[in-house]
């Protein structure tokens, strides 16, 4: 029988999960709708995913594979308490005692709870580019913007695992406003509409001609300022500058606390490649202490994409039941 | 025989040593002058620094006591080469493989080196306030402004072992410049130079009566301000304000990524108590993003004074030797 893992990404719209090799291959995997169960209750969510995981294994030959561990990564997700605290994305918005309910209907499994940047680090160290390192941060871009820091080879919860909640600090005092009721977020620059708003911003600024004027409207996404940005609109590379200058201001005083070795950026926009990268490395070089200077690394992850979710919530278990303590 | 660890506290002006019990007790201690050795060799200091160590000893009762290794604490100290890096307030300004030399001469005792922060925060974890704490920052302010980090029970070091660098974090963008070469570090802010600077500067903006106008001159001194706050002086007090703000600024952003239990301050200026301590809680929790507010405690170390630097040298060794590890 081979050993393998459960991965469970919980996500606003879609929940993914899939079995896992010890290789990080997916042997399987599916998709269910999470906003479905908008107005039911989470155990019937659960449920039914219990129903679909166990169909994903059988349709695998359930009789070859033996589950070990059911990793989970959900948005607001606390490792310590094992609950999702709060997810005003999700259609449960009271506190969720998801590791609680998985070993009730699992008991001789073992169970992990993180949250999505989180689980994007272990991932990362486990199957993709961080393999090797010990000091490392995963930053991860999206609708929002979190990261995952491992250091000493572990990664670091902090005293009520709330640690890594990089795009919540204030990188531009008395800058945007932030969804936190906060101003100057890393997220209000550094999110997908944190760099839309620097394109409108930018747009609003002058006459000049761009293509991002053309798109501009609901549908307006940063592929549309990547795109721009190939073909040498000067405002969409202006909009890369802007961005990666916030990003590396907040990365260089991330360095003057953990001084990792490398950091990996995760998400769609790093899809733009060095129109995002060069700008990065370029202020961040200039914004670090002397002695940090020329050595830290800053890669795209390896994992991005599609199964990166379900790979990383795997890799807790996987990091869980073998750990690569020096 | 009773265990003694030898702690070892090397200062640009004098050097501090002393024998040191398991319990935190300093049996005896001694200090010699560093700045004597300014075009001597680092090898003829450290001959008389062996021969002082030893003398201390056999002062004690040479055959009474079994040193079981040997902790020193230094300006830019890295406690993975075990060198001083490059330490322009010592008489040597050359790398100096500090820990080679002293095997050499104890080939049989255990040797670590660290930065004088690094070692504030092993001092406090293993003698001092944060016993029991495994997630907790230590910032020192003096001269410099240092930072020392715990997660997971153990001190954050960082790829390169310069990790902990908080003091040249760039709190306010474009601000104050720094000996560093950039701008806007905590250091030109929380430090004696930058208190002092904040006062000077409040001085120049209005013709309000102060006590600290007396005191401006070669000799001013945070001790000053403090002496002046205690009487009500308004400007004494806007320092207090302003310094805390800044710190709370800064402190708000670590837990952005460590999520502490708590922080420690060390260094003269924290005997000012609650006319520093109060402003930076209130600025502190406004600052936090909700999910951290009210449970980051905030308090002076335990071990500040003239003995804390031999301790926190010496806590390395006991550390090192009996790890404290969930």
């Amino acid at each position: 029988m081979q050993e393998v893992t459960l991965g469970i990404d919980i996500g606003g719209t879609n929940t993914k999960f899939g079995i896992v090799s010890k290789e990080g291959k997916i042997l399987a995997g599916d998709t269910m709708s999470t906003v479905a169960y908008q107005g039911k209750s989470v155990e019937t969510f659960l449920s039914d995913l219990y129903k679909a995981s166990e169909a994903l294994l059988n349709s695998l030959g359930a009789s070859e594979y033996k589950i070990i561990g059911i990793g989970i990564g959900a948005p607001n997700a606390n490792y310590y308490s094992g609950c999702i605290e709060f997810a005003p994305n999700l259609p449960w918005h009271n506190k969720i005692e998801l590791v609680k309910l998985f070993q009730a209907h699992y008991p001789d499994l073992s169970i992990s709870l993180t949250n999505d940047a989180n689980a994007a680090a272990i991932g990362e160290m486990i199957y993709g580019a961080a393999q090797g390192y010990k000091d490392f941060i995963v930053i991860t871009l999206g609708t929002g913007v979190g990261s995952g820091i491992v250091a000493n080879g572990e990664l670091i919860y902090g005293h009520d695992g709330f640690a890594g909640e990089m795009g919540h600090n204030i990188t531009i005092p008395n800058g945007r406003l932030c969804t936190c009721g906060r101003k100057g977020c890393l997220e209000t620059y550094a999110s997908a509409r944190g760099i839309k708003q620097t394109a409108i911003e930018l747009l609003a600024a002058t006459n000049e001609h761009s293509e991002l004027r053309q798109y501009l409207g609901p549908n307006f996404s940063t592929t549309h300022i990547h795109q721009a940005a190939l073909i040498g609109d000067k405002i969409a590379l202006e909009v890369f500058e802007q961005t990666g200058k916030v990003l590396a201001m907040e990365m260089s005083n991330a360095v003057g606390y953990l001084s990792p070795a490398a950091f990996f950026l995760f998400g769609g926009i790093t899809k733009a490649g060095e129109l995002l990268f060069e700008p990065i490395r370029r202020y961040f070089d200039s914004y670090l202490l002397n002695i940090y200077q020329n050595k830290i690394k800053i890669y795209p992850s390896a994992l991005d994409g599609s199964d990166a979710a379900i790979l990383g919530a795997s890799a807790l278990i996987v990091k869980k039941l073998t750990p690569i303590h020096s």
